[in-house]
Parts: structure tokens; C-alpha cells; sequence
């Protein structure tokens, strides 16, 4: 039993938060700044020069693909070491993508680094790593319960040496950057199937004929651009049959894999944005006076701030815990504690949130400071990758298989 | 004890109700398009005209200023009778203004009506009345915990027989619309008078020499355009001495007298709102399925679903007392009533409708439905008017008034 | 709509709040110290003397029976001019068998009334009305799960002009009573039966052979003696056919009208109880200093009083509205609000209670205060006449229904 | 980051699973069992024979003062390597004791090891390490709030080469147990002295005439014989100087550095305790059926079952991070630490337990298992060694001091 980061993590975890201070906090600014000047002009969907900038620094500094545990890739930390770096990622809204380990890339990258052909990964794999594209990954469908994963309509048929792919998809987040260049897209190559192998994941480049983006969703009233969280159509979109990953069938297979990461990589961004909430709420109650004392002397307040440390603090222990058992035993063993850190995040940082906002008052619902964008945001977490409901379904039957014979 | 409404409260309910579907919710529909087509015009702070269709048509069909006890104005419902026809209206984002009874023009009618001079009365209660104009209530700061009052900075200064205003607002709600005419500022005319006498409110012309309208405050991204909350400066604003209400240094009197109709009209449409969340959940829940069955048979909604109409019929009652209180002892009487449900409501409400948004996925926080919007303008009843800790705080002071002798 | 209490209920009210602080606060003090003397004595079932006295003087005031709607065995008051009578004897441990108005005996003299025949009446229902006897209500079973009451096994076979009972039956409140003379039993007289048509009820007293109660089951640590929670075990007893009651297949249909009125009975004396263990926070903290100020002035305490006073009140307005439906539209078309109030009141009376406890320190989990008691006693009623889940099972599908053809 | 058991923490938590499972279990219906029989004979407050049996098989086995870090009494554990067993020993309501690591001897034991003169250390120490005696620790006072601890009001005067102490004091738990030989109080040796120095710890064995121990506090209606919480009464107790532990003035200190070991070990024991609540939930709920389906299977409880198994998961990495600072930092540095885990685990505990009741039914909140009489000792600990709101204002003002230059 040893709580200690390891001096690899320690050592980045240094480095990342310097970088965070000196480069990443006005450059925040500078990108909500630049990104209103071009709104101003009408050109709402346009990324912020200031963002490959940062890109450029960060990979120089080589912090770049912390979040890719393959050395050949990034520096090659374990989920454990890159924890509590994508925490500190995750105070900034721009903090993930200057590093390149930015949801969806980070899941898709490790599609293509563990299951694609080399064919795909000098593809697309390679120019993902170097940051010169995104890419998103369409699963969600507008038209039925997606939560019950085996409801997904879109269609991908063989015609020849192609498949057809028909469908709808929501959700698709990231689609709305001009720079997304790759999707991954999930759907059904036999219904005859049994359940788990119907389904097969796709890769379809942005540009293919058939491909429509047809609106961007909001969240709560951000549009999240340039990012943006799309509707995207699929009307006879026609792709070679070498860009199916791993092979008919395996969808769910690579589903399963690829959640794994990718929700602990969100959780661990969680507890960073819940991190910052905090710090904002002290500040703010430390300095303000209501009724004669300090705000955050009044007994409410301490009430609510020592309960978001307990919490927090109970969450990232979690989340540690969680990565370390993908590194020790494996993703699968470990699928319970990532259901688990997958409900718990959010829960916790909305609560913080929540309170946070309460101590600003007017302001806290307001972008004068992150809080209402990190709600927001945060809730989106209870359901993208399987709502709550779904994840506590597992928990509880791995927990009665502990003690029961069926 | 009697829980059935009046002959004359369910005539009104019959009316607005089916107005409501008649006329509304096909006329909220319109009116977002309307607002969206003149955003892509650039023009994003003008009214939709779709609006004064909708007003024209209340008005002509009686259904008017039906928030105002005075019968001079209105039919003259009390408040036990207003309070489910507020509930109605509140189940659509533009469903108050329809009928002239949306706030802030409420409170500031029942100023007029209730503390205005004649002359006041003449130039901003009559146009009012008859929703040619609107109106904005100046009273939170930013630089200061407004949820203590006293702590308010804006001064307002005798200069021969006008007064100067200085001072910076915020969250100063419908200043936005272009229709927006006079505004009441809370301010401070004497800085060394008791505390509870050194305000004022007086009378200030949206369009007098001084006052700059800065910005608008988005609420979790929404804009609430074109009615906004926005952020107001006073610059040597001159006004003349007539302007202000009911003399120096009642401020604090008028904020009183204004604050508990205004509240408990804010919670009347809260529950308006819950109850339409509850609806939409339970009408998702039924049409999908997940798992083998409808969703709704699964044990965890039922549960949801019951709470949800549990809490929402225990703050209606609440709230039909307090309006009751109102009307039979007076607000002063019923001021503990009105401080536990402007409590309850919005608590309520956010808890109902964030799992009605659960129960729709993505779509929940999305703008498909109207939950996400609904959600971010509750939380901010959780402040405005006071923060629920300074109601709580009364409230318990009542309390402990019943039972010590200090 | 109409808050207030009827003419007649405010008299009762009057008359009873003087009863219960003239006699019955000193008599629960006696009664205890009576049930510790006799206890020491190594005699814990039997009955305290003081509350046959205090019986005869409320008898003698006409504060007798007030539960009953019919006006031939007592004031013949309407459910919702009780309500607010049965919450006063809810704040006192003895308060409702003062005025033989406790539980279960209110439940099964209104199932004779109702249902019973003439002899039955006679025969049991007089003494009850009397107050010379007590009695059981044995429904749940040890073996099932008896939240759903189609589980229930205990056997009621005829044997010529007798029935033969077998079964074994738990929480039997009352039955270690020694004046608990006669017992209502549900159990199946027909399994082949459609399922509703199964069950029937039967009475058989407590005397006759075969019947034995083997133990009492304490809640929490409280025995609750010499009432009494017992299990009861029912081997061949043999009573006459004309014990059953309104017929065999009917005992359904007599537990749904025998539940509407015991439920919302509890719920009244919940409030009762809730309502003085806020007085007691409130006066516990008003008094007790930490941290150089009096508890009641920090401001969590303040937020929590405030809170438990919004629940009190929204809740006691949820109960009197559930009684006045059954006073106007009968038990049926008011089953929604019944179960509603059956979920609602007890979470709330622990919530508050739990607080309270918190407030007192130490005391409070102690009996030198009635707090530990009541929270033991209250969270039995999550359970009792059917757990949460099924009536929120049931709320849910009544608003299912609002929405859905099927 | 190493979330592994050290092997021999993986050792003794082997041998002390046996040794419940093999030993303990039973054990503990035997001493049920005995204690009923003595009860039955009104002897209510003697130990159960089996206890000892146990304790001497325990000691043989060497799993003996396991929570001992000091390798001259015991194993010599540490913190971290003891908190997986004192977490399997608080499944049972005798495993503590089983394993002379029960509550307060183990806070007293360290606080003669620590701080106690070798006479003291002969004297008392060493019979308390061998499991002879019993010990009682007066601190909490009925008549003032001792939340905070400079209210305490017992005084402690020197005349010649004794002491005199008058005073009354509470929740002494342990005090019934015939065997417990010495208490440590906690009183004022000089009011005049500053705040924090005015109080010091003595020894006091239980038969110095002027102590009474005059009732016991029941819990939820529990006893706890033959432990018990009792009052105590000191007048005119006379003990030799020698008796003051570190000296005069240091109580505070003294009792700084008992309560960071006392708590964690409550903390660890509520861990274990809510595990077994979890497990027996799991397989009562999968074992009973209700409407068709196994209780479990219905997605409500598959919904608590996950949050149960989250917040165990979470509550035990924080005890055990708390438990590895004290071993590697020490107490002082990890109070923020003691202080969170402090409130985290009752408060989980309960929750769990609650559940579970809530699963079993009538059954959950008799004696025919355990989840009753947890729920009730768990609810004390969010009142013992300090009241949650004393430890949150600990754990806000750490948080403010990071952010604050005051």
C-alpha cells in the first residue's frame, strides 16, 4: 500500500502543471477571446489560432500523448502516472487538447493503436498522434434508447469489395471541428447475429460522399464549438472493405475495449474540474462578507466545502485505484472499478459544482467564470459512454455474483 | 379546510389552459424560429413578432394582467386564484409575457400600483398595463455579496431638484429587450442613516444620458434573448427628485412590499415548469425500451417518477398557501410562507427536471426539449431574490422565535 | 381553496392540545416510570396503570374515538378535521391509546364497522369502541416477502361449519398486549383462485387453541412493550365460519379499505412527531453554546431548521389534502394521494428527526429524550403497510396512466 | 502508487478471516446466546464466558493488540497494514474485543504507551495489553456542549500530593463492563490558565471512593451490556498526583494524540461493518422474490447495491490513505486526513445499513440480524470524538489556509 506517485509521475505531473500555469491559463483566455472575435464575424465553427500554438509548445516540451500508455507513441506512462495529469489537464477547458490527449482522440487512438491494420494506422493512427487531425466516434442514435447498446440501427452492408452504410448519429462529438478528419463509426454488419456480434465498428473518412453533418447539439446553451457535438447523417456513404476494424463482428469487442480508457481518461478530467470548482469556491467566500463576517466563516459553507474535499479526494482514490488495476491486471478484470469511478465522478463534481455556483451567486451561472460550463459539461458524463443506470447494473451484478450460484 | 379551487379560479384555468394549447404551444414554437432566423440575420436582441400576435389575442380574450390583485387592472384574482393559472403559463418560456403577467414587469407593476405617485402611475404603469412597454428592476451588484442588502453601493445623490445616480447593476433582467422603457434602481441616499433607511428606489428612463447597457450575462450559454440579464452602468445618471418612489430612504420598505408577490409568482411558474418536465419524462419512459421492456416498467423510474409527483404536489400546496397567507393575513403575516417556498420550488423543480433529463439522454440536454433551458433558468431562482441560505436563514429565525424569549 | 381548519376541528384541536399538556405530558413521564418499575419487577408485558386513568378522563372529556367517521361511536369527525387531532397525539408516546385512537385497533374497528356483521360487531367492535380490549391485525409472514401480499401462505381451510388455520405470521403490533383479546387474520382460502380472489380475513381470538405468540420482535433495540411487535405462530385453530369476515375471496378487497385510512392515521401522528422534534432542536440549540455563540446561530443549524420546517409544512398540507379527498371523492379516487403521503411523511420524519438527534449530541441517541424512539418507531414505517417501493410502484403508474392508452 | 497489501498485512489478514470465520461467527451467537441467559436471569451486565474462551484462543494464535503499532506489545502493524484487519474484526459486534482491539482500550492503551510514566505504564498498561482489565475514557459532559471541548467543566485541584475531582460525565462507554478497571478524565486543572492549556487527563481507577457510575445510556434502545455508555459521577474523588498523565495542562495534547488512532480504528471497524451489511442486502435480495422477478433483479435495488459498493470502495481508500499518512507523515500532518475519514465513513455506513434494513423489511430493524443494532452504533459515531460539524470546520479552514494569506 503505497499513495505515493510514482518519480516518473511525479516528474510530469511537475512539469504539466508549469506548463498549465505559464502557458495553458491565459492561453485560455486568449482562445475564448479569439474564439468570440470570430463569432463576432460570423464565423462561429473556426478553431482559435492560439490553440496550435500551445499544440506546438506542448509537444516540443514533450508533453504529447501522455495519455498513450505504448512508449513508442508518448512517454509511455501508466494509467496510474497519467491520472494525475489528466487532472491537472482537466482545470482548463482547452488543458486536454494542448497536450493531445483530448476525448475523442484519445479513444479512438487506441482503436487504431490496439485493433487497426497497419494500413490504418499510417492512416490515420499517425497523423491523430502528431495532432494534424481529429476525429470522432458515432455510436449514439437519435431514434432509439442507445443505452441498451444493442438497439443501434445504422446499417453497414457489403457491396463488393465495399460496404454501404446507412444510419443516423448524434452525438458525435468533436464533428464539428473543421480539423476532424476520421470517424469511427459503429453499426450493424449482420442482425442475424447472435446480440454481441452483430455490430462492427468503421472507419469513414469526414469528406466521404453521403456524409452529412447536419446540426450541432447544444448543451445546455453551449454549442462547445469549435468542438461541437453533431448530427450526422449517413445516406449510402461507400467505403472499402479494408477500412472495417479487426473485422465483421467484432464492434461490441472493440466498444469494450476502447471504453475502458476512455471513460477513466473523462473521470480523471472529472475530479480536475471539480478540483478547480473548489478552489474558485474558496476564494471567492474567502473574500467577500455577508452579514458581518466573511462568508466562508459561516457554518454552512464550511459544511459544504469540507463535504466537496471529502469528496473529491474519495473520488480521485478511486480513480487511482481504477487505473492502477488496468495496469496491473488488465481492463477487463478492472471493469468494475472503471463502472464504478464512471458513476462517481460525475456525481461528485456536479455536487461541488452545484455549490460553487451557489457561492458566486449571480455570477456562478454566468461565463465571467468556468462553473456554469463545467455543469454543464459534467452532466453530459452521467450519460455519454452508458447512462448511470447502466453502469450501476453492472456494479451490481458482478456484486451478486460474489455471492450467489447463477 | 377546502382544496378546491374557485368557481372563478377553474374558469380561469379552463381559459388559459386551453388558450395555452391553442395558441402557445404552437406559438412558442414559432417564436423560436423567429428568434433563430433573426440570429442568423445578426440580429439576435429584437422581439419576435409572433409575441404581440400572442399578446393581442390574451388580451382580447380577457386573459391580462391576471397576476394583479387590483381589480382596476385586471379581472382582480387574488392570489390563491392566480397562483395555478401562473403554474400554466409557466409551463412555456413565453408563456408569462403572453399574458402580460411576466416578471420582472410584474413586481414592478405592483410598485407602481401599490407605492407610485399619480404622475408615476400615469407615465410607466399605464403603458405597463397595457404591454407596450417593458421594464427592469436594478438592484444586484457586482462588487458586493448582494445577498446581504446593506451591502449595496449605488448612490444616489441629491443635485438641486434632481438626484445623480452612480453605481454599476447586474443581472438586471429584461433590460435587454429592445421594448425595455424605464427601469427602477435600488440605490443609496444616505450612506449615515440607520441601515435599514439608507436606501432608496427611484424612477430611471432607459434612455436617459448615463445609463449604458454593458453587456448580457449568459446563463449555462443561454442568452435568454431578447429579454436578457443584463449587466448596467449608471454614470452621473440625472434623474428629477419626482422620480423617486414613495420618498428616501424606503427602499428597503418597497423591496419588502415588492418581494413577496414577485417571489411567489417565480414559484407558481416553477411548478408550472416541474409539472411539464414530469410529463415529458413519463412520456419518453413509456415510448422507449431498454433491456427488454419499456424503461418506465423499470423499478428505478418508477421510483423517480413517484418522488417527482410527490414533491411537485407537496410544493404546489405550499405554494397555495403562502398565496392564500397572502391574501387573508397579508404578506407580512405569510412572510415565513413565502421564504419556505421560494426554498422548496426552485429545489424541487431542479430535482425534477434533472432526471427528467436523464430520462431523455442526450436529448435532455440538448434544445430538442426544453428541459436543459428550463434546468439552467431555475438554478438561477436558487439566487435571484435572495439565495436560499438568507431565506433559510428567516426562516429559522422564526422558528426560534416561537420558542425563546430573545 | 380554503387553509383553514372548520369550526368544529379547531374546538376539537383546542381540546385536545389543553388534554394532552394537562394530562398526557405528565402521564407519558408516569407511564414509563411505571413500565420501568413493573419491568424491574421482571414484569415487562403488562399494562402501566396510568393510562386506564388517563383512558376514563379523556373518555368522560368526549375526546374519545375522534378517528371514527361515524358519528354513532364517537364526534364523528371527517378525516380532514382529524388530521390535525391525530397529529397532536402523534407527539406523545401514549397520546393516540388515550383517546383510543391507536393503531391497529383504529384500523380493525373500522373493518367491523365497515364490514362486519352484526354479531361480529357486537361482539368485538363494541368492547373496542369501549376501550375494554385491544387487538392485532396478522397479515405479514416471515417467509416471503410480504411487500407483495400475493405471497402470503398462511392457510384458512374449511372444515365443515369451522375453518382450520395454519400459518405463521410477524409484526403483530399489539398481540403482546395482555388486553389484546381478538385478532383479524389474512391468509388464502382459495389458491386456485384468481390472485386478488385468493385471500380472505377471519377473526379469531386471541385464546383460541393453537395460537401462540413466540416472541417479540424489537425495533431496534425498543420492545415497545407492552404493546408489542410479535411473532405468532397458528397451528390448526379452529373458529366458526362466521368469523370470516364479508366472505371467502373478499380479503383483499378489505385490506384495500382497510389500508386507507390506517395509512394516512400514521401519517397524521408522523407530522405530530416531526413537529416536536423540531421544537425540541429548536430549544435544545437555542440554549447550548459553542465556539463563543449560541449553536442555533450557526448558520448550518439555520439551513437545517429552515428545511425541516418547509418539510413539515408541505408535508402536513399533503396529508390534509389526501384526508379531504377521501372525505369528498372516497378512498378510492384518493388512493394516489394516500400512497403518496404514505411514502412522503415518514422520509421526511426521519430526515428531521435525524437532525434533531444531531442537535442533542449524545442525548439524543439516549431516552433521556423521546428522539432515538421516534426515529425507531418511524423508520418502521417505510415498511409497514407495504414498503416505499411499491407505493411509488403505484404512484408511477397512475401518472403512467395520465399519459398512456394502455 | 501502489494499492497492494504489504505481505504482511496479506498475512494477518488471512489468519484473522480464519479466525472470524472459524471462531468468531459462532462465537458470536454463543455470547448472544449467554448474554440472553444471564439477562433471563436478571444479571444483565456481566460478560459472557465465551468472550474469554475467544480472547485466550485469539492471544495463542497471535492475532493479539494488533492495532499496537509499537512492535513491543503486539505485531506491530502499521496503520496501513491494520486497517484491512480491523475492518474484517468490525463485521462482528465481538470481533473487536475478540482480538483485545476494541474501543476505548485501544485509545487508552496508546495513550499509556505514549505519554504514560513507567509506573503507570506497569500498573496499567500491561494488564490492559494482556486483556485482563478494561478501561473507560471520561471525557463528555451531559450539562454543557462539549463539541466543543473547552466547555468541559470537571475539575481536577490539587491538595497536597493529590488531586480532587468533582465533575459529571457521560457516554463513559465501557464503564458497565464489570471488568473495567481504570478510567482516564479528562478535567480542568487550572481555568485561569489559556484555553488550550487548562485541562489535563488523569487516572482514576473505578473503585476510588466518590465515583459512581449511576446509570447507563441506552442507544436506539440498546444497552450494549455488559460494555455500556454510562454516567459517572465524581465527587470528591481523591487520587495521587502521580496519577496525572504527562503533567498538568497537557490534556489537550494528550487527547490530540489519542483521537487520530481512536478514530481511524472506528473508521476501519465502520467499513467492515458496512460490508456486511452490502453482502447480507445481496443475498436476502437475491433470494426472496416479489412481482415475478427475484428482488434483486428490479433496477432500484440494482441502483443502491452499485452505490453501496462505490461509496464502501471509496470511504476504504480514504481510511486507508489516512491510515498511510499516519504512518508516513504522522498524525499531526495527516489530521486533514483523520478528519475526512472521520465523517465519510458513518456517514456511508449508514446509508448502506439503511438500505439494507430497507431490503429485509420488518426483518431489517429487528434482532434476527445484525443491520438494527449497526445502524444505531454507527450513528453515534457521527457524534463521538467530535461531531461531524466540529471536524467539517476543521477540514474548511485547512482548505482556506492553501488559498489564504490569513
Amino acid at each position: 500500500m503505497d499513495f505515493e506517485h510514482s518519480p516518473r509521475a511525479k516528474e510530469y505531473i511537475e512539469k504539466v502543471r508549469a506548463f498549465m500555469e505559464t502557458h495553458v491559463e491565459e492561453g485560455e483566455k486568449e482562445y475564448f477571446r479569439q474564439l468570440a472575435e470570430s463569432s463576432a464575424k460570423g464565423e462561429r465553427w473556426c478553431v482559435p489560432p492560439v490553440i496550435e500554438e500551445l499544440k506546438a509548445r506542448a509537444r516540443e516540451a514533450g508533453l504529447w500523448n501522455m495519455f498513450m500508455p505504448n512508449p513508442d507513441f508518448g512517454p509511455g506512462l501508466s494509467n496510474a502516472d497519467y491520472a494525475p495529469i489528466a487532472e491537472l489537464t482537466g482545470r482548463s477547458h482547452i488543458g486536454p487538447e494542448v497536450f493531445n490527449c483530448a476525448a475523442p482522440d484519445t479513444g479512438n487512438m487506441e482503436v487504431l493503436e490496439k485493433y487497426g491494420s497497419p494500413e490504418q494506422q499510417e492512416k490515420w493512427l499517425k497523423p491523430l498522434l502528431a495532432g494534424e487531425i481529429r476525429s470522432a466516434f458515432l455510436m449514439t442514435e437519435p431514434d432509439v434508447a442507445s443505452s441498451d447498446a444493442t438497439n443501434i440501427e445504422t446499417e453497414i452492408s457489403p457491396d463488393g469489395d465495399h460496404y454501404i452504410i446507412n444510419g443516423r448519429k448524434w452525438w458525435s462529438s468533436g464533428a464539428g471541428d473543421p480539423r476532424c478528419s476520421i470517424y469511427i463509426v459503429m453499426g450493424k454488419t449482420d442482425k442475424s447475429a447472435e446480440r454481441h456480434l452483430q455490430q462492427s465498428q468503421i472507419l469513414v473518412p469526414a469528406d466521404t460522399p453521403g456524409v452529412s453533418v447536419k446540426r450541432h447539439l447544444p448543451v445546455f446553451g453551449y454549442d462547445d464549438a469549435p468542438h461541437g457535438h453533431m448530427e450526422v447523417e449517413l445516406k449510402d456513404v461507400r467505403v472499402p472493405k479494408e477500412n472495417i476494424i479487426l473485422g465483421e463482428g467484432r464492434g461490441f469487442e472493440i466498444a469494450q475495449g476502447r471504453l475502458g480508457p476512455g471513460r477513466i481518461h473523462h473521470c480523471m478530467r472529472t475530479i480536475g474540474a471539480a478540483e478547480r470548482a473548489l478552489e474558485l469556491m474558496v476564494k471567492r467566500l474567502g473574500t467577500r462578507e455577508a452579514f458581518g463576517k466573511r462568508i466562508i466563516q459561516h457554518s454552512i459553507w464550511e459544511q459544504r466545502i469540507a463535504e466537496a474535499r471529502v469528496d473529491i479526494e474519495m473520488t480521485r482514490l478511486l480513480c487511482l485505484k481504477a487505473a492502477w488495476m488496468m495496469d496491473t491486471v488488465g481492463n477487463k478484470v478492472a471493469r468494475g472499478e472503471i463502472a464504478m469511478i464512471k458513476v462517481a465522478a460525475p456525481r461528485m463534481a456536479l455536487k461541488v459544482i452545484d455549490d460553487a455556483i451557489q457561492a458566486f451567486g449571480g455570477a456562478g451561472v454566468s461565463d465571467d467564470f468556468p462553473l456554469a460550463n463545467m455543469y454543464a459539461m459534467q452532466r453530459t458524463l452521467r450519460l455519454a459512454d452508458g447512462p448511470d443506470e447502466v453502469h450501476c447494473r453492472s456494479i451490481a451484478r458482478l456484486e451478486m455474483k460474489k455471492y450467489m450460484n447463477h
